[in-house]
Order: C-alpha cells, then sequence, then structure tokens
C-alpha cells in the first residue's frame, strides 16, 4: 500500500466537476459533483445529531436502503439544515435535476450540503450548476482538486488522500476528499466526505468497512466540540480494478480496510489541522489504557478541551489543564500514575512522572511546542490498549470567523 | 427574603480578613481568611474532577466525617493541585498555623486554593499571611468585600451575595462570596464560592439544603466547559440569629433554602457574567420539557456551545447553532416543534417556530442581543419541566487570558 497523488477521481472511472453556481458565494465555484462510469455499491455514515440536514436524510434512505448510487451532487454556502419539508424537496429536485442531466435515475443520486443553517436553497442556481457541470465531467486528479476546492466554506485548503494497493492480484485505488473545518465534533462521521475506490467489494463489507473504521478516524476529530447536522462520509466502490469482488472478511477485505485506514487518518489530521482559526494540528494519544474505550474518552476529553487547546495556542506546556481534562472526562485512572510528553518535529519532552512534574526546561517545551503539528502522549500504566484524538489550538482566529460568520 | 448588602460577613458572628502574602500576584491581597465567633455547623460539595487538589481532599474529609468548622484560609495564585503528598502535608501545615493563630483545633480549618495547577505553594508566605490576617479579623462588610477580592484570579469583579429572611420568627441571614472566571464548568460546584448563614439548623439538614441547590445553581453555570480539580462550596451556620434548630423539612427548612438558592443564583450569574472574557451573561432557559433532566442537558449543551457562544459575542441571532446544540445533547426532542426566542432588556424576539425561522428582523435581534445580559429560551412542547443554564460569551479575550495564562 502506498500514498499517491489526487483524491475523488485517483480511482479508475470516477469524475469530477465544480462549477460558480452562486449559492451564496461570489466569484469562486460553489458546486462539485462526482460521477463514476459505471454502477456501484455505496455505503455511508451520517451525523448522530438528532437535527439532521435535509441532504443528510436523503442519503440515508439511498445508502441503507438501496445501497448503490452513481453519482454525488454538493454545494456549499448553503447547508439546508433547518429548511423542514420543503429541504427535502429540494434534495428530490436536486437529485432529480442530475439523475436527468446524467442520464440515470435520480435515487443513484446522493446530495451533500454544508454552510449556513436554516436558509433555503434557490432551486433555479442548483439546477443551473447542474447544467453547466454534467457536460464538464473529467477524468483526472486536477478535476478532483476543483472539486475539493468547490465544497470549501471557512476550510483554507482543500484536503484529499488516496493510497493504491494490491487486492486478489489487482491494484486498486482509494481516493478521497473532505471538507470541515468548523462545527466540527464528529459524532458518526466529519462534515463531508466522499471517497472512491475502483476495487469491488460486497455493498454489505463496503458499509462493514466504513463503519468499522470512522470510529477510530473520523469520529476522533474535535474542531469545537460542535457535532454537525450535516455530518456525512459517503464511499463508492465500482469494480473497475477487475479484482474478484470482496464477499468475505479474508486477506483481501483487510487489505481494503488497511488502505481505506490508510485514506481516512490521512484526511482526519487535514481536517483537524485546517481548523477554524487553527496555527496548529494537535494530536492526542493515550496509551496504557484497560480497554480501547478508555484510551478515546480520555484522548477526546483533552483534544476538546478550550483550556488546553488555548495552551496549544500559546506553545505553553500547562500540563495541569491536560491532567484536569483527562479527571473529568468521566473514566477511571490514578492520576498519580500518568506519564506525559509532548512530541513534535522539534523532539519529544516528558514532562510529568507518576502525575507529578518532572524537572523539564520550559523553553524547550515551547520549541517543540511551536510546531505546526504536536502531539501530547500520555501514559496511564493500566493496560496495553491506546487510542489517537486529533483537534487544533483555539485560536483568537477561530472567534474572529464564527462571531460573524453570517454577515 | 429581600436581598441585603455584603458577602460573607453579612450574617452575624463573621469576620474576615485579607493579606498580601506574595504567594505568586504582587502588589495585592491574595490570602483570605474567613473565622466564626461560634462553632459552625459545615457542608461541602467538592469537584467530580478526579484529579482533585490536595485542599479538596482536606476539605472533604472535614465536611463529610466531622461536619463542623470555625475558620477557612484561601489563597490566590497557586491551586496547589496535582502536588502529590507534599501538597497534602500544605494543607495540614495551613490548617496548624491557622488554628495555632487563631486559638481552634487545626481539625477546625477549612483550606481552599486557586490558580496555577501543578506548583508548590510556599509554606512560609502562607504562615506570615496568617499571621497578618488573624489579629485583623473584622466585623462588617466591607471585611468580607476584601475578602472576595483576595481570592480573584482572572476575575475582573468581587462576586457577593446576601439574602435576609425569618426563620421561626427570628430574623436570618445568609451571605456568600465566590471566585471563578475560567475552568468552569463546575459538576459538582463552581470553583470556590465561601456561604455562611446565622441561621441555626442541624448538619444533616445544612448538607441536604446545599447538595439539593448545587445541582440547579452551580452545576447549571459553565464558561468554558472545563471542569476544575479544586471546585469547592463551603457552608457554614453559627446558629446566632436565634431561631430554633431546623431539624427537619418543615417549614423553616423551606424558608432556609428558599434563601439559599437566591444566594446561589445571584452568585451563579455573577460568575457567568464575570467568565474570561466575557461580554455578556448569557442564561438559557428550556422550557415545555418532558423531565427536569431532559431540559438541564439541552440548556447545558446550548451554554456549552463554543459556536453558540460566539454567535453571542457577534451579538449574531445563529438559531441554527442553537437547534444543533440542542440536536447532539443526547436526548430526544422533536426538532420540529421547537419554538425559539431571545430575550433581553431590550425586549424579546421570536426567532423560530416549529422548528422554522420565523420573520423576524435580524436588526431587532442583534439590538435584543448587544445587552450585557441576554437569554435564549426554548419551549420543547413535550411536557411542564423547565431548567435553566447560565454562560457567558466567547469572545478573543478568553483567548487572550488562557494562551498565555502562566506567564
Amino acid at each position: 500500500m502506498e500514498f499517491t497523488d489526487g483524491g475523488v477521481t485517483a480511482a479508475q472511472g470516477f469524475k469530477a466537476a465544480s462549477a460558480a453556481a452562486g449559492i451564496k458565494y461570489k466569484g469562486r465555484d460553489d458546486m462539485a459533483m462526482i460521477c463514476s462510469e459505471k454502477p456501484c455499491s455505496c455505503a455511508g455514515t451520517f451525523t448522530s445529531n438528532i437535527v439532521k440536514a435535509a441532504p443528510v436524510k436523503w442519503d440515508m434512505q439511498i445508502a441503507r436502503e438501496r445501497g448503490s448510487a452513481r453519482a454525488i451532487v454538493c454545494n456549499s454556502g448553503i447547508a439546508n439544515a433547518c429548511t423542514g419539508v420543503m429541504g427535502l424537496e429540494m434534495c428530490r429536485k436536486t437529485a432529480a435535476a442530475a439523475g436527468k442531466a446524467l442520464g440515470i435515475p435520480e435515487n443513484e443520486v446522493l446530495v451533500a450540503s454544508t454552510g449556513v443553517i436554516g436558509m433555503q436553497l434557490d432551486m433555479d442556481r442548483v439546477s443551473a450548476g447542474i447544467e453547466m457541470m454534467a457536460p464538464a465531467l473529467e477524468d483526472g486528479i486536477d478535476a478532483g482538486l476543483r472539486a475539493a476546492r468547490a465544497v470549501m466554506t471557512t476550510d483554507t485548503k482543500p484536503k484529499e488522500a488516496a493510497v493504491s494497493f494490491t487486492v486478489g492480484g489487482k491494484k486498486a485505488v482509494i481516493g478521497g476528499m473532505c471538507k470541515g473545518s468548523g462545527m466540527i465534533h464528529p459524532n458518526m462521521c466529519t462534515m463531508l466526505c466522499f471517497i472512491t475506490t475502483d476495487a469491488a467489494i460486497s455493498r454489505e463489507l463496503l458499509q462493514k468497512a466504513l463503519s468499522e473504521d470512522i470510529v477510530d478516524t473520523f469520529n476522533m476529530v474535535s474542531v469545537d466540540g460542535d457535532t454537525s447536522t450535516n455530518d456525512t462520509v459517503l464511499l463508492l466502490a465500482n469494480g473497475l480494478a477487475g479484482n474478484e469482488e470482496i464477499s468475505s472478511e479474508d486477506e483481501d477485505y483487510k487489505a481494503f480496510k488497511e488502505a481505506l485506514h490508510a485514506v481516512n487518518v490521512d484526511l482526519c489530521r487535514k481536517i483537524a489541522g485546517d481548523g477554524e482559526g487553527a496555527t496548529a494540528l494537535f494530536e492526542v494519544k493515550i496509551i496504557g489504557a484497560r480497554t480501547k474505550e478508555q484510551a478515546k474518552i480520555l484522548s477526546k476529553s483533552v483534544v476538546t478541551s478550550n483550556l488546553v487547546k488555548t495552551a496549544i495556542c500559546g506553545h505553553d506546556a500547562n500540563w495541569g489543564r491536560i491532567l484536569c481534562a483527562m479527571g473529568y472526562a468521566g473514566v477511571d485512572f490514578d492520576p498519580e500514575r500518568v506519564d506525559l510528553f509532548f512530541e513534535s518535529a522539534a523532539g519529544r519532552i516528558q514532562i510529568m512522572e507518576d502525575g507529578i512534574a518532572s524537572p523539564y526546561s520550559e523553553e524547550e517545551a515551547t520549541r517543540i511546542l511551536s510546531e505546526p503539528e504536536v502531539t501530547a502522549l500520555a501514559d496511564i500504566k493500566m493496560g496495553s490498549e491506546s487510542a489517537t484524538a486529533w483537534g487544533c489550538d483555539l485560536t483568537k482566529g477561530y472567534i474572529a470567523i464564527n462571531a460573524d460568520y453570517r454577515s
């Protein structure tokens, strides 16, 4: 397995396009379309928020009941959430328009939206965007990159990842794109993520692989503790790699899952590192846990703490806040056995041993914490399980973005 | 029952003093002492964080096992948390020094600390502070105010409240002081709060009244979602009002609880409104809930959301974020039946009806949200229970305070 260029069009048979449809932004692309040459099995995971945006409801129906799809249509600027019956009708009309333009049934079209909650989409603009994109669908990684850019909101960078791997003697690719910068604390999956693969795999195993992987990847990302109404991960598999369809949990399935995990981790790190206002990717690893669940709860509690995140912003080794956030996580451990380390490209330093401050150099700690990717590692010495959570620092930039996002 | 001036010295027989002991700050008082003329029943509630500061451990022992106390010694600047065996020894030495200076046993002295986690106290400075304060103890509301000032850290104002009420035909007073501005998300009680009363009440009912009230008051306050290692509420009753001791849950007990609740709500609003960097007190009321627990969970989820808090900072009626935060709270309700209102001294406006935006004026909403105290009220139309949570907006000031708090 190795990383390769591109994103959602890296796998064979997937095309993409984007358009400036004027949904809300001016002078930039704000719609994207992804389409497979051939029918695909389809898997999806969705927000656990009980306030679910209309496109989430639409896609859940397709992914869960039908399990196959060919195209995804996405807009940025308006989330189509809290839009009632009319919002759901917009999804149906969007799918119908795309189905007509692409010559496929409307229930083969997945839809996704991101942006402000509560505004209705303008269907004329959405339709015009679809008319522009359908004939412009293109192969190649540039088309995928344009699609990744079109779905950005407060993101500062497009986010893509792809790996190639061997399955059943054939070379296959999994590639994906995602967006997400604020309202990021996925409790099912992150805001919007579209993954494509040319591997042949049964619909059941496609969903199983995705559902199992997101609990260790997208569900471990937090930018601000807010679980969005629109969180969606979609995974399409068109089988063009020519491998014998993966239909049991054998070595091929394992290779597929490994490749999927690599793509998802890479996308998660990109989301966390590009959190609203962030100056650093902040990774929290808990090791020595009795159970994986314990390690996850502790690492998420630390990565979510406003006080820890502001300390990371200040390059301050304020370990008391980390121990404090572990302490209120709601799981048991012995504070007086905790070892704590900070790590980055600039080195590694022990900050605490058995719950008491080590005689470390504040200067060196600050140097290590001044890198764009920093890790806090805590060993709780209770067992051999571990977990990693991804987040970012909390800065004045986050406030500036969110105190007047709508205006 | 009516509000009256003063705080911790408002009730008969309670004296206070403060001193500049140089614990960490320069040029200001950083120690406070409160002492009752007569022995008191004592109740306490403490942080649920499993990382408990040394003074929390000390006070838990006194409040739970002994149930009586005469004095409280508090310092600001250093939290005496994550300080191991030596930290607990500092508490014992502090109590011993105060006991000696006041002529009372060391296990009648409660201690409390607030400030940076992980540093050890300098016992010589603490002892010198005690030597200064013991002979300087004074009656009167000025002494109480000086004590309230001495325990401030990032607080911008001292926080006091007092009410007088009639119990068993006698006039009694409950008064209190508290501090707390960051690391405020009490899950047992808030950072430090000391309440005194001259009412006579049994130790059992004193603890019962406190324990029952904090779940609706201090446990409903959140500044930043971080539950401190030091949260402590102490309540001392010296009986000098001369009422017959309250020893059953009768009308007198009811009057006492009502007065205690009034003091606690007032202190909670003062803590929330003076949250680190806050420009506004933000109150969230959920009405029409099926159970009180459901109302509490929903109101705390909204008051804790970074995205809602930044919207309040921007005076932006971004109701989608409120509905979103209710949606991920983890309790059931129907988003399509929710009515939402904003209220302040400038008026009241309906923002949402049955889950859909009302045709409100953004301008008027912004005017209402520009007051120093704003309320969001959501009716979920499922029953008749309600709850209120208190928090504040999230501003660049919060980041500035916390990105380099230690330096």
